[in-house]
Parts: structure tokens; C-alpha cells; sequence
């Protein structure tokens, strides 16, 4: 269908606001015969529209398609630098991936790679993410910071805080962190983190940060392992959620956080993360590589490293799964 | 020539051992012809062999080409993983690039990538070094160490103790190290050490170490520009050295050193470190992406920071050019 066609058709529906419109009216808006409108119609269908047609009364929209546009990012996005180079595709094996080459090939900072489902997701240690179309906000960002190698954990503080405050604003949600790298809301997983990087030992050369956030999943739309244990930003409120608006809340929010980052340094991003933690005061289990550990989370250091109270000391945890014990 | 032909009559010269034989001895030995001797004796003189050719005595080898092969990295290394998978090739973009792309591939940990000459040789920050053949070890390592990020750059400072130990006991030359990733003989550089890794926040995936080593150029063999900052192991020792030889002996070290890392953490590393530091105790002026502080060197952290005593208090040093005060 000529995309003209398809613009002017859609938006005879959305004009009309659910209601039916005629064969005849639509094919004399379109100037095409009642057999082109009815192919047209079609193809709409197969885009994702929910097209009701019912004789003698014409056809009505019952649904528009769920889905992500570059545009829709675009339009309004009120920042300077995050998300204004935007790579977005239907379905890619997984955003970090692109990232990665693109950064590789000198994507300016701020580039966004989009996508409405990723095949091969992976979360921290390689682990699999499950990112499936229609429902979910699937993303990765290049950044080149002038800091160390030793800051860049900092990175993932920072875009959990950014996160948090974009839900907060967009649905009213108050979702906490719970370090690393996860979001919860009530206790239940619904937004992942996963930051790498290319450095050398003293120069990062890019990271890339990774978000994966369940939106409007329904209950039914997790498998079997995660019912239990994820939610989506839906669930949690009740509605659904416009996952374009929400991108651009998020790349704002960030965009502020990050400039008084670079600006100030971690202090004020270590404080927002401190009011937005799960795990501080908590008695907790860190399963590390190097063994499990016990004892009370003190909080993090100025590096972004979690300080965990255990009965030999103070133990320094850089990598670990947290368990927070029942209170 | 074939193979073995070449090979018989590198023999009959070595056996030789400096003496001539003659050009009827050699068609005999080969069972070639004379002119076909004069043949392969050309090819011999292409690939780097100094022949003397002397009417009615024949011909004499005067010196062998100066070339590491795999072989002579392989032959005698007791090392358990370290060069134990080799990739040489005699030239090279650059042997990190290359390394980048065997670690992405999966090559395992202790792999090394050697050349005769790069032609795009890289220190830190992208800058050049200039990498001739013939002269100097250009070598990239490959680590996959289960260490967090902020760790790594303690692997810059571990693999500059052992380059400081193996040159010690290949010629016994006292070199000094200079934070965070030069070795200097006499004040003036002999090696660079580049570290370079791909990671998440909290797991590293792989660290590539890349050394480059003068070791056999003459004064009038650098370029105009580095006469004055750098030397070479002969410029030191006054004599030739095996460079082969040192390539083992570099890896038996680093093993050892990196045993000790991955066993009891930094602290040991550290103490070496420090008795080779040149820069521990002196007035430096460090020039940092933040701007440049002028202090006195206390030391290094438990993460291989620069500590640097200002008027204005103690400040972490992360990544800088340093330049020492004259004392």
C-alpha cells in the first residue's frame, strides 16, 4: 500500500473515533475502488490494527497496534544529547550487541539502540533475558564518560536511579532498587540493568547500558519460571503504559542525572540511590565468586561498591547475587 | 626453494660454523646443481641471512637473520598456560587488535599474539609506538581473570613487575618502574604496557596486556624524536640479546606473578611493585583529564591507585601523564 494511502486511511479511523465508517465514504476519501479499500483494510490487519467490518455499516477501528516507532521516540523528545541518534528495528538478536558495533564504528554518545523484541536478550553473567514484542522496553545506550575504569559501576547506580525517578513520574509508581542492577516493585523483578564497557586500564573508551523493563506484560505473558518472581510497570498500576513516552521520560531523566554526574561527581547520585534502596539496613545473603557472604548491607561506598557488615569485618561486595533475608 | 632444501643448507652453514664451504661441497650435499645453489643462496640472503661469497672457497653464513619464530617461543617455554597457544605472524596492524579479536572468538586464557614488526603499534590513549622489525618484542596477552573491573588495573602494574623481574634475570639490568605503565632504564623508556579490557560493570570477560619491548635497537635505530627519552636493552647491556629467550622467560615470570594475584589478591604485587617504583617519594606533577596536581607520591592503594600528598590533601590519582620534579 503507498504510505500516503495508509497515513490518510488511518487517520480517516482515528478520526472517527471508533465509529464505523462506510466502504463507499472510505473509498471515496481514498479515491479507490470498494475491492482496493477492502485489500487495504487487510494489510492494516496485518500490521497489528483491529479492524471490525460488519455489513451495510462499514468498518470501525477497534484497536491501533501496539508498537514502538522511531517517530513516536522522536516526536517530543525534549533532550540534547540522549536518544538523538536513535537505531530502532522490530526485532533484533539483542540491543547490546548493535550497541557494541556501533560504538565500535564511533556511534556519538547519547545513540539509542531500540528494539520491539530482541531474540537472544541477556542480562548480567550472560544470563538470558526474556524480551518478547509488543510489551516491553528493550534498550541500550552509548556513552563515552571521561572517568576511569574503576568509576564505571557508578554507571549502573545512576541509570537505576534515572529509572526509577521516569517510572515515578510517568505512572506514580515507587519502585525501589535492589543493587546492582535490579528495579522491583513490590518485590518483584520489573526492570534489569546491564552495563559494559570497552576501556583501557585507565580510559574508558564506551559503555553501553543496557534496560530491559516489563511494561505491559499481563500476568499471563510471563513463562512459567519468572510468574512468580517478575512483574511489569502494568501490573503494578493497573493501566497501560505508553512505552514511547516512557523511553523519552526515561533519556530525560537520565540526561539530568548524568550531567550532574559528570558535573558533581557520584555524591549526588549516591544519595538518590541511597533513598531508592531495597537492601539498605537489611540483612542479606551475597553469593560471590569468590564464596557467600552474610551480614548487614551499610550502604555503598564512593565507588559504587556495596559494604556488606559480616561477623569478620567489613566486606567489600563488587559483584554478587543478593538474597535479602526475611525481616 | 623447498623446505627441506632450505633447511639442509641452513644446516650445512650452521655445522659449518662460520667457515666456508664449497659451492661443489653444497650442489653434492643438496644434490642440485651449481646454479641452482647460487639460487637458493639468493633466497637465503632475502630472508635476512648474511652470506659471503668467496671465488674457489665458496660460501660462508657471516650472521643469521634476527626473526623470532613460533618455534623459538615454543621450544623450552615451562610454562603450565601462558604462551602456550601462539599466534605469530611477522607483521601486524597491531597485536591488541588482533588479540581483541581472538579473545571475542574465544581463545582461551595465556594466549599470545607476537609479531616481528607493527604497523600500527598503539600505547595508551591511542597513541603510537613505533614497533620495527627485528628489534624489539611486540607481544599481546590474553587474561580472562574472574576479577571486578575496578581491579584491573592492578594487572597493569602486576605485569610491569614481571617484565622488570624477567629483564633483571635475562641481563641482569635494574629497571624501574614508572606509574602507572612505563619501564624505565636510566630515566629513559624501554617499555610500555598497555592494558585494554571488555567487561560488565561487575565481570570481566577478557583483559588483553599488551608489551612492547626495545630490545635490540642502536641508538641511530629510533626515530629522531624518541632518541632523547628512550632506550634498548643492548643500548643498556652493551649486548645482543635473545629475544626469544626473554619472551619465555617474561611468561615463566608473569605465571608466577599472576598465580600469586589470583591466589592472595594484590597485597603481594603491591610490595614488589613499590621496591621497583621509581616514582614512590618524589615530587610529581601529574597531568589527569581533570586538570594537573602537583604533589608527592606516597604510594599506591589497594587498587593500584596513585596516591598523591597536595597541599590540598591526599588525591587519588586514576589515569595521568607523570612527570617527576628534578630532585
Amino acid at each position: 500500500m503507498q504510505s500516503n494511502l495508509r497515513k490518510k486511511l488511518i487517520q480517516l479511523f482515528t478520526e472517527a473515533d471508533g465509529e464505523f465508517i462506510s466502504g463507499q465514504k472510505i473509498s471515496e476519501e481514498l479515491g479507490c475502488s470498494r475491492t482496493a479499500v477492502w485489500k487495504h483494510i487487510e494489510e492494516l490487519r496485518k500490521s497489528g490494527y483491529e479492524l471490525e467490518a460488519v455489513r451495510k455499516l462499514g468498518y470501525k477501528m477497534k484497536k491501533k497496534p501496539d508498537k514502538i516507532t522511531e517517530n513516536e521516540i522522536r516526536l517530543g523528545l525534549k533532550t540534547e544529547k540522549m536518544g538523538q541518534t536513535i537505531y530502532f528495528q522490530d526485532v533484533v538478536s539483542s540491543t547490546q550487541k548493535i550497541a557494541h558495533e556501533l560504538a565500535n564504528n564511533g556511534a556519538p554518545e547519547g545513540t539509542i539502540v531500540v528494539a520491539d523484541k530482541q531474540t537472544e536478550g541477556r542480562g548480567r553473567m550472560s544470563r538470558a533475558w526474556h524480551s518478547p514484542e509488543g510489551n516491553g522496553i528493550w534498550m541500550s545506550l552509548i556513552l563515552r564518560p571521561e572517568i576511569p575504569v574503576q568509576k564505571t559501576p557508578q554507571l549502573t547506580l545512576l541509570t537505576a536511579v534515572a529509572i526509577v525517578q521516569a517510572i515515578e513520574e510517568q505512572t506514580g509508581i515507587a519502585a525501589e532498587i535492589k543493587w546492582p542492577n535490579d528495579i522491583l516493585i513490590n518485590g518483584k523483578k520489573t526492570v534489569g540493568i546491564l552495563t559494559e564497557l570497552q576501556a583501557e586500564a585507565d580510559q574508558v573508551h564506551s559503555v553501553i547500558v543496557g534496560t530491559g523493563i516489563n511494561v505491559n506484560q499481563l500476568a499471563d505473558d510471563f513463562p512459567n519460571e519468572l510468574k512468580e518472581t517478575a512483574t511489569s510497570l502494568r501490573l503494578a498500576s493497573g493501566e497501560k503504559i505508553d512505552r514511547a513516552a516512557l523511553i523519552q521520560t526515561i533519556l530525560l531523566t537520565f540526561e539530568k542525572r548524568y550531567r550532574d554526574y559528570i558535573t558533581h561527581g557520584f555524591r549526588p547520585i549516591k544519595l538518590l540511590w541511597e533513598s531508592y534502596a531495597l537492601t539498605l539496613y537489611r540483612e542479606l545473603t551475597a553469593r560471590t565468586l569468590s564464596g557467600t557472604f552474610r551480614g548487614k548491607a551499610l550502604g555503598i561506598d564512593d565507588e559504587g561498591v556495596l559494604l556488606l557488615e559480616t561477623s569478620d569485618g567489613i566486606k567489600k561486595i563488587y559483584s554478587a547475587d543478593i538474597e535479602i533475608s526475611p525481616s
